[in-house]
């Protein structure tokens, strides 16, 4: 695109406007690796909707909170460690106030019980909408590209449509 | 540097150009996943070259392409699966219409064949060209950092030049 | 944040000072990988302060370039190879010249001794300040969130502060 005086507000609008979607992105990592639940669920809509498998995501943030917090399952209850990588950030504005996000996840956990370290790699699909608080995840789909020695396999996850060769 | 009036609009189409490059850099990744090689091949320039080891590469889109969709060695027959991680982009314009582009990559490969996964550790060293169609790929070069149980070996990648103690 | 005429340059100003500050995590991890540690410390400022864990790291320039060419523990003694992939990356301005940044860290190691690869999963706590030669670390905290068959271990290590379970 070819930045000129008449476009130059809402090319900076745009970028800005990236700049802190990809921070949202980030926050949450960083917030999911200290086990900061409660920092973690403000990044999203009260109405979220999260997916990360065909019976494993949440409507609301509530719920999700819950899954989040589970004292079996939870984040917490579950993992002993976690490091989420996030790159390849592509984000489509779908108007001025919401964009379409897609990046890509490395994510290695260390479990509580006796087991390897579990790896999933995968693909982030967020709509991300512009609140009076700033950027918030209002849906969020976790795609699965591959895992090694995770814990979750098969139908729980996701995964990519890849095409496979004719 | 120190952002003017004078500079404003070269600084934001600085900006916009990067955002934009970085996109196709993710794009790719985005259809190599996916075994879209129809899509992958848009993002490069009809006269391409693309040097992934000593003899192993292209000259020209039509030749890329055929290595991608070989039906043997290519993306969708050699690989059930594979996800490929970009980070660390360093773009540095030559012109106003040409960068000279070096990213970090770390790529999981799942084979077809019964084998251990392979992972690859690289820099992607590309030069980028302004087209009526946006931002594509002139240049692709992979240079191999490390691998893990990886298929190809030895001469048939290419190393960086690391420096060795003095 | 709406980006008007009144506060455009501050903006571009401020996305300017973001690629330029990402752009110097970038060539650290490209000269660490390439043991070019000459390079590397041109990167830092002459005070710098390094800390890689309890007592592991370097007060000013010359110390810390006196422990990465160290002959029997330095980058090139120790590690036959490197890959440093960094990602999630988040800038907080401090003032107009200093930042506090934060970034996410997947990086492989190959010995020169016979023993298993090295991972190591992190992040660096960084403040950068603004020099007449461009942005340079000032101080570099490296935490810990994980690895993988690591050569240091426990206390030589700085964890992350992860809440556990109530």
């Amino acid at each position: 695109m070819k930045v000129e005086q008449a476009n130059v507000l809402a090319s900076v609008q745009r970028l800005i406007d990236e700049a802190d979607i990809k921070r949202v992105l980030f926050e949450y990592a960083h917030f999911l690796d200290h086990n900061e639940i409660k920092s973690l669920t403000e990044l999203f809509t009260e109405d979220c909707h999260i997916a990360y498998g065909s019976d494993h995501g949440a409507d609301g943030i509530e719920a999700y909170q819950g899954t989040l917090e589970n004292e079996k399952f939870g984040v917490g209850a579950f993992f002993a460690g976690t490091s989420h990588h996030v790159s390849n950030v592509v984000i489509d504005f779908i108007s001025e106030d919401e964009a379409r996000v897609r990046s890509q996840l490395y994510a290695w956990h260390r479990y509580n019980r006796e087991r390897a370290d579990g790896i999933l790699m995968g693909q982030y699909h967020d709509i991300v909408v512009r609140t009076a608080d700033g950027w918030r995840i209002k849906r969020r789909e976790l795609k699965t590209v591959g895992t090694e020695s995770y814990h979750a396999k098969g139908d729980a996850l996701n995964p990519i449509p890849r095409r496979t060769q004719a």
